[in-house]
């Protein structure tokens, strides 16, 4: 490939914290933008399916078919970074984080398994069995919302 | 699902600017936060195929594979987020994304089809094919940048 990349996404990226050498080193506000930003689309995806799970929103089978599936991809974006050198960032993460990663690592597995679930339960179409994997989820973010993150 | 449910994801969310009963309607802030949240994560997954294509990083099979199936899923996530109501917000975006929709949706398409013809190269294992697929995945990217985003 010719230089030209670097008039394209990349440039941005040079000046952003990214370490060419060594990408896996992107620096720590690098790291906690990336994993607020899955976050971020966690929420996005998940709102609607809790909104319907309540009859707040009328179900919508396609939505959650598809917010499902996102979530399954999304679930796995935010862990790696999650790495001690951003302990000195203003985030809401608390140490135990960093000082209980079993527990920590427990609670991502569990919603995998949760999102799992949910996408499993979508493909089946079953309305009730939906909603019910939408509050297993929930509870599944609670896991670390509960114990690994600032209340405000 | 039982009212308990407000006490995990769903409660952050009704303060951060989603709107219960028409979630469709998220206030601009939270469109653009969302959107540029898809971004930052395309280009957390793309930055090292970068990098791989130009040398500059080792070529890794199993990460290409998973950080392009990452990309086509995250390259759907941004475009609702370009909405009229957005446009008194600061970002980058210029007047074009709304003044020439047509041509906008002809650069995100040809961005799906660069990231497809990614995802597919990434299966067929062939190292040069998906250098030059990164290279045109950057290429769609600058398709945006160019022409719809200011410089700085």
């Amino acid at each position: 490939m010719s230089k030209k990349l670097l008039s394209g996404c990349l440039v941005l990226a040079l000046g952003a914290g990214y370490a060419l050498t060594a990408f896996s080193q992107a620096k720590p506000e690098v790291l906690v933008k990336q994993r607020q930003s899955a976050m971020t689309l966690q929420l996005k995806y998940f709102l609607p399916l809790a909104l319907m799970a309540q009859g707040k929103v009328p179900y919508d089978a396609s939505v959650v078919t598809r917010n499902a599936a996102y979530l399954e991809v999304l679930t796995k974006m935010a862990w790696d970074g999650f790495v001690e050198g951003t302990k000195g960032e203003k985030t809401r993460a608390l140490p135990a984080v960093y000082a209980d990663p079993a527990k920590f690592k427990q609670a991502q597995d569990q919603l995998h398994a949760a999102v799992g679930a949910l996408g499993a339960a979508a493909k089946g179409g079953n309305e009730a069995a939906v909603k019910a994997a939408v509050g297993d989820v929930n509870r599944a973010c609670g896991g670390c919302h509960d114990n690994f993150r600032a209340k405000q």
